[in-house]
């Protein structure tokens, strides 16, 4: 049986980050809100440290560590928000980020994990070069893995965002999340269901990378295929820890298209004049598409980040 | 002798746009302090309803109108925030706005007013076209001109801005602005001059578009000439009201260059994931480009809005 991390690891895990994690506001627009024909509560994680809520995880894990294992420094492979958020955390602990990337990643990301002071190991850009160079930066350094999702540690630190968004907003009747690898989604699920049980927590997934949501469906874990969704943060599959809490916690996960990730984008863009990055538009876009009837709902969503490249956005050709 | 508003109408329009405006957030950002070298408090009116301060002054010039002049409605010519500002405002009261817009204003703008109930009369794209226009519907209509700055009420309203500010920031050492017509920066240096008078009230303005930095150093009204700056909501003349309080109670304009404007706003966005228009960008700009030197200083800077069209961004060739 798995031992799903409780309530009270996402509490220990808030003071732990206290100290380092923006606690983000929370936005309202009445716009929106017509256009969804619901009341939206938005969780601004695009605002967190790094620009995304896998700051509280990382900064979670890091800080979890013996002294022992602190010393050794920390490793990951990811080329996305996880990297620059270990990188960030490790650097507040005074410790090292071994950060595996495959060598044709984006300049931008590169420069960011090596901004906030990440070692970067470079590799060829496939998962079996990403595993085997990991495991190589550890057998030679000793560093404690950090998983991006599928960790204890991880998943208590993302759990947070919810915590405050149901200590800020009363009475909400469904919690939105993306769902990528379910770091972000079963966090949330673990805190809802102990919190406010009759709260629904439900996820988006973009259609074009959608493991999430058959395995759901079929109640077993099928891996991500190659996906080339705009939702970039979301194309990983599913963990072995994540997914029974998913499957435990969650009422529902639906699909939504890339156009409508792309006009919602636009629309928090517009509306509410924050930028987000196409991952944390997969909710409302799920709304606004009527993938789900929320009508009249208060709806908690959580908008997990904003990094996007500002010379290429998804609506210009 | 010019009879200036005072801090009471202020605090006076504060009370009437309460119910209707946002009391919009103050935002810090530590990598954009770093690069100021200076502590900066950057006050969100990208956020206010229609996506600019220009509602505050339009909503107190409406709700400050008699039961008899409101019934006639009010007008004004415009192309930018504060046509939408004045539709909005009348919507609010429920009486009628006449806008009377070039008519190759972009679309986008016409729709936005067109969205919030205002009546577009169009003209032909000249200063004479708009004033002949103006004073045609006045003639039939009986309306009542609002002037997006030279204009006590809307001074007044603009005021409530730096009132919040001061409010929530304590010792700030300097207030910036941008200048354009002056109203925003008119009604802050009347509140800062008044409640804080050590805090100096500095204005930015695009080099290519230095008509209130001119005015200033020489101290006459020099009208500006047809610009093409990027900030387009600066390209305005001071008006006979707004320019003798910008000379009595503002302690210094500076200008800055264009592409400090796009690289400044551009930063915002990616560092405070935010959306703002140019025009907002001129007071970081300038910090940013040493026209000034505040450095160390605690910082109020007005992010008067986030109006952009997200198909044309200035960093985009």
């Amino acid at each position: 049986m798995i031992n799903f991390p409780t309530l009270t690891e996402v509490r220990k895990a808030a003071e732990r980050i206290k100290p380092y994690a923006h606690r983000t506001p929370i936005f309202t627009c009445s716009s929106l809100n017509q256009m969804a024909q619901a009341q939206l509560f938005f969780k601004c994680e695009n605002f967190q440290k790094v620009g995304a809520f896998k700051f509280r995880g990382a900064c979670n894990a890091v800080l979890s560590l013996s002294e022992n294992e602190a010393r050794r420094g920390v490793a990951t492979h990811s080329s996305g928000n996880h990297a620059a958020a270990l990188a960030l955390a490790a650097r507040i602990r005074g410790i090292e980020a071994f950060i595996v990337m495959p060598k044709n990643a984006p300049e931008v990301k590169k420069a960011a994990v090596a901004g906030y002071g990440g070692k970067i190991v470079f590799c060829e850009p496939t998962l079996a070069a990403r595993e085997a160079t990991l495991d190589k930066v550890i057998q030679e350094t000793g560093a404690v893995v950090v998983h991006p999702y599928n960790d204890h540690r991880v998943i208590a630190g993302q759990g947070t965002v919810a915590l405050e968004l149901l200590e800020e907003v009363p009475g909400l009747e469904a919690v939105m999340a993306p769902v990528g690898g379910g770091g972000l989604l079963s966090g949330t699920a673990i805190v809802v269901s102990e919190l406010s049980s009759l709260t629904k927590v439900i996820a988006a997934e973009p259609e074009e990378a959608d493991d999430a949501y058959r395995s759901f469906r079929e109640g077993r874990l099928i891996p991500a295929k190659p996906s080339s969704t705009i939702a970039d943060g979301l194309r990983t599959s599913l963990g072995d820890l994540t997914f029974p809490i998913i499957r435990k916690h969650v009422h529902d996960i639906v699909t939504v298209s890339e156009k409508a990730i792309v006009r919602a984008m636009r629309h928090v863009w517009e509306r509410m004049k924050i930028v987000i990055e196409p991952s944390a538009a997969v909710t409302l876009g799920a709304l606004l598409e009527k993938r789900i009837d929320l009508t009249g709902k208060r709806i908690g969503l959580i908008l997990s980040g904003g990094n996007v490249d500002l010379d290429r956005l998804p609506w210009m050709s």
